[in-house]
C-alpha cells in the first residue's frame, strides 16, 4: 500500500508523490506539526482547506498522554483525531534529546541560539527548554526519562517505540534513535551513532515481528541518520541506514553550528541514500532552508515553525523581513488590508491586518486560529510553487524570486 | 427596516420575528456574546452552522480597544468582524456597575455568591472581579471610570454611549443604564433608576440627532429598565421607559437575591411593557431560566454561559447534573461517545469524549473551540424546540421533558 514515484526532476530536487493508505502525498511535502493529536488550534477540515497533506504526530507525547492504549483501542490516531489522510508519528528520539543533552547544553538542533522563537523552527516536540539539568539516561538497551508532566519515570527502547507506534497506527513512523547535541565532541556524536544504528536493526526488527496480517502493509517505517556535522559519521550514517530494510529515510540530530553546517550534512548524506525512496528532514523549515533542502534532494519536512510562529502573532508574508510580519505592531492598528495582498486563504480573505491586530492586543483565541490559517497556508501555496518549478525546470529561479534581495544572506546553491 | 412580529403564542410566551437590515430573527431567541468582536474560540462560520442569529458585542470594551473611530474606519463592527448577520451592543451599563458596586458588594445580577463558573452566568462581559475598590463614579452627567486594561480614567454619558454605538454601527444598540447591586438599599436603588430614567431621555435625544440620512433607519435603540428587586420601582420604571419612543425594551440590572425574586421582577416588569415590541433580558440563560422567562414572555436574552462554560471544560448535556458534563472527569477518559447522543453539531458527529478529554488535559486550543461549538449548538437546538412548542402551543410539555427529575429545584411556572 505504499509506493513513492519520482514524477519529474530540477538538478537534484525531485518531484513526485508518495502513496500511502491514507492517500497520497505530493512531493516536495510539508508536514504539519500535531505532537499532540492535533494542529495547535486549526480543525481537521481547515487543515484540509489549506491544502495540508500530512500531519506529524509525536510518539512521546501521545505515549504520556492520554497513551497509546487508549488510542488504539478508540480505533488508532486517525479517527482519535478525525484526521482522514496521511499521518506520521516521531519517534520520541528529539524529545529524549530536548530532555537530556539539549537541556544540558541549552541548544536546539543548530548550535547557536536563536532568538525563542526561532529556536522553536528546530524542535520536533514543542518543550525545548533552558539549559538545566538532563533528565534522561541513555545506555545500550535504550533511554530512560522523567515525564515532563508529571516527574514519573519511562523507558524507551526500540522495540517499545514500535509497539507504540504499531498501536497509534500513522501511516509512516520512524525509529527510536539518539539525537546528540552540536556540543557533542567526536567521540560521543560517534558512541551515538552506532548505538543508534543498533537500535535500527532492533526496531526493523520488532517492525516485521509485529507485521501480523492486518497490520503487514498498513505502516511504512523509516530510519533515521545521524552523526552530528561530522562528515565521515554522517557518511557512514546514511551508508549503514540505508543498507537495511527501511521504506524511507530521515536525516535527524544535530545538524551543525550554522546553517552552512546543515547544508554540508545535506550534501554528504543525501547522495549516499536510495534514489527510489523518500527523504524526510526532520524539524527544519525556514523558507530559505526549505529551497535549499529541496534542491538538495529533500522530499519532506517537518516544522513547527509556521504554527508556532503564528501563536506568537509573526505572520508568513513574502513583503516583510525575514517574511515574518508582526501582527501586533502598532504600525497595523488600522490597516484595512489583508495579511498579505493577493493571499487566497481564509485569513486573508475575510480580515484586515487591523482586525487581526485587535484579536492579539484582546488576547482572543481567534487570533491564533486565523494567524496559524494564514501562515500554513502560505507554506502550502510555497510548496505548490516549488513542485510546479520543478516540473518545469525553474527551481532555480523560483528560489529567486522568493529570496533575492533579503537581508539575511543567502544561503549558498549546491554545486551543478 | 425594523419590524416586530408576533407570529404565535402559548399562554404569555410567544414566537416571532425580529427583522434588523442584517437579516432576520426567530424568537425567542438566544444571543451570543462577542465580547470583544469575537465569539470567544469559533468563527462567523461556525456561528452560522450552529445556527446562531444573532451576536452582542460590548461598548464598554470596543471603546477601550480597539476604539470606536477605528472600527467605523474600517467599515463598521459587522465588517470588522466578518459578521453578516444582525449584531447588538450592549451600553457599558453592566460593565460599569461590575468595575464600581458589583465589585464593591462582590456581587453579580444576582446577589448569592455562585462558583465562579456559574458567576459567569450573569456577568454581561467577562470583567467581574471579586470583592474590592470601586473604580466608578457616577454622577448626573454620567459615569466616570477606570479602564480595567491600563487605569486610564474615561467618562460614559448617554450621549457618549449613543456616539460610540453610531460608529460601531450595530443593528440593535442599547442605552446607557445604572446597573444597581442586589446589596443596594431601596434609596439608593430608586436614586439610580430615577437618574437611568433621565439618562434614557437623554440617550433617545442623541439617537433622534444623530439619525442622519445614512443611519436613520439602520440601527434600533433600546431602552433598559431598571428598579432593582423593589416591586413598585420595576413597576415605575417599566412604566417610564415603555412610555418613551424605544423600539425595543431589556430588562437589566440586579435581578435580586434568589431566582424566585428574579421571576417576579419579570412578573411585575413585563406586563406594563408594549405587546407589539420586542423584550431582552439582559444577562440571563441557565436552561431553567430561559423557560422561567420565556413563559412570562421574554423574546431574547444573551448569557456568556455556554461559551464560558465551555472553554472551562464543562459540555451541555440533558443526561448530566444540571445540564453539565465535565468532560475532564476521568471518567471519560476512554469513552469512544460523542459529548451528547444523538447531538448532531459538529463536534458530536466526529470526535469522541475520551478525544476532548485529552484535548482539555493537553491544554490543546481545540478544545475550547470544540466545546463552544457544542454549547452553543445545544442552546440553539433548545432554542429551535421552544419555539416550535410555542407554535404547538406546547410549552408547558416541552419544559417538562427538559426539566423533570432535575435535581435542582424547578422554577414555579407563571400564574396562568
Amino acid at each position: 500500500m505504499f509506493q513513492f514515484e519520482v514524477m519529474a526532476r530540477d538538478g537534484r530536487a525531485r518531484t513526485g508523490r508518495l502513496i500511502t493508505p491514507h492517500g497520497a502525498i505530493a512531493t516536495p511535502a510539508f508536514v504539519a506539526v500535531g505532537t499532540q493529536a492535533t494542529v495547535k488550534a486549526v480543525s481537521p477540515e481547515e487543515l484540509r482547506e489549506i491544502g495540508v497533506q500530512v500531519i506529524i504526530a509525536n510518539t512521546y507525547h501521545l505515549h504520556l498522554q492520554p497513551g497509546e492504549d487508549l488510542i488504539e483501542e478508540l480505533g488508532g490516531l486517525h479517527r482519535f483525531m478525525n484526521w482522514p489522510g496521511p499521518l506520521m508519528t516521531d519517534s520520541g528520539g528529539f524529545q529524549v534529546f530536548s530532555l537530556g543533552a539539549g537541556k544540558e547544553h541549552g541548544v536546539g538542533k543548530i548550535a547557536p541560539i536563536f532568538p525563542e522563537e526561532e529556536a522553536g523552527l528546530h524542535d520536533r516536540g514543542g518543550h525545548f527548554k533552558a539549559r538545566g539539568t538532563p533528565l534522561v539516561r541513555v545506555d545500550e538497551e535504550g533511554v530512560e526519562f522523567i515525564s515532563h508532566l508529571d516527574g514519573s519515570r519511562h523507558r524507551f527502547t526500540p522495540e517499545k517505540v514500535i509497539q507504540i507506534e504499531r498501536k497509534l497506527g500513522a501511516d509512516i513512523i520512524l525509529v527510536l534513535d539518539e539525537c546528540t547535541s552540536p556540543l557533542h565532541d567526536y567521540a560521543y556524536t560517534k558512541e551515538a551513532m552506532e548505538r543508534t544504528h543498533r537500535w535500527a536493526v532492533r526496531a526493523l526488527e520488532e517492525f516485521e515481528r509485529t507485521a501480523d496480517g492486518r497490520r503487514a502493509s498498513k505502516q511504512a517505517l523509516f530510519g533515521i541518520v545521524q552523526g552530528g556535522a561530522y562528515r565521515d559519521l554522517r557518511e557512514a550514517s546514511a551508508r549503514f541506514i540505508s543498507s537495511l530494510e527501511f521504506q524511507g529515510f530521515a536525516i535527524g540530530g544535530s545538524l551543525g553550528k550554522s546553517k552552512q553546517e546543515m547544508l554540508q550534512v545535506l550534501e554528504w548524506t543525501i547522495p549516499l541514500l536510495p534514489e527510489g525512496k523518500p527523504r524526510h528532514l526532520l524539524g527544519i523549515g525556514e523558507i530559505e532552508d526549505i529551497f535549499a533542502a529541496v534542491e538538495r534532494g529533500i522530499d519532506m519536512f517537518d516544522c513547527v515553525a509556521p504554527t508556532r510562529m503564528a501563536r506568537n502573532g509573526a505572520l508568513f508574508s513574502r513583503e516583510a523581513e525575514a517574511f515574518r510580519l508582526r501582527i501586533r505592531n502598532a504600525h497595523f492598528k488600522a490597516d484595512p488590508r489583508p495579511v498579505e495582498e493577493g493571499c487566497r486563504c481564509y485569513t486573508c480573505r475575510n480580515y484586515s491586518r487591523a482586525y487581526l491586530r485587535h484579536l492579539f492586543e484582546a488576547k482572543e483565541l481567534l487570533a491564533m486560529r486565523l494567524a496559524t490559517i494564514h501562515n500554513l497556508f502560505f507554506l502550502e501555496e510555497l510548496m505548490r510553487q516549488v513542485r510546479e518549478a520543478i516540473r518545469k525546470g525553474r527551481l532555480a529561479e523560483l528560489r529567486k524570486e522568493w529570496l533575492s534581495g533579503r537581508t539575511k544572506p543567502m544561503l549558498s546553491s549546491p554545486e551543478p
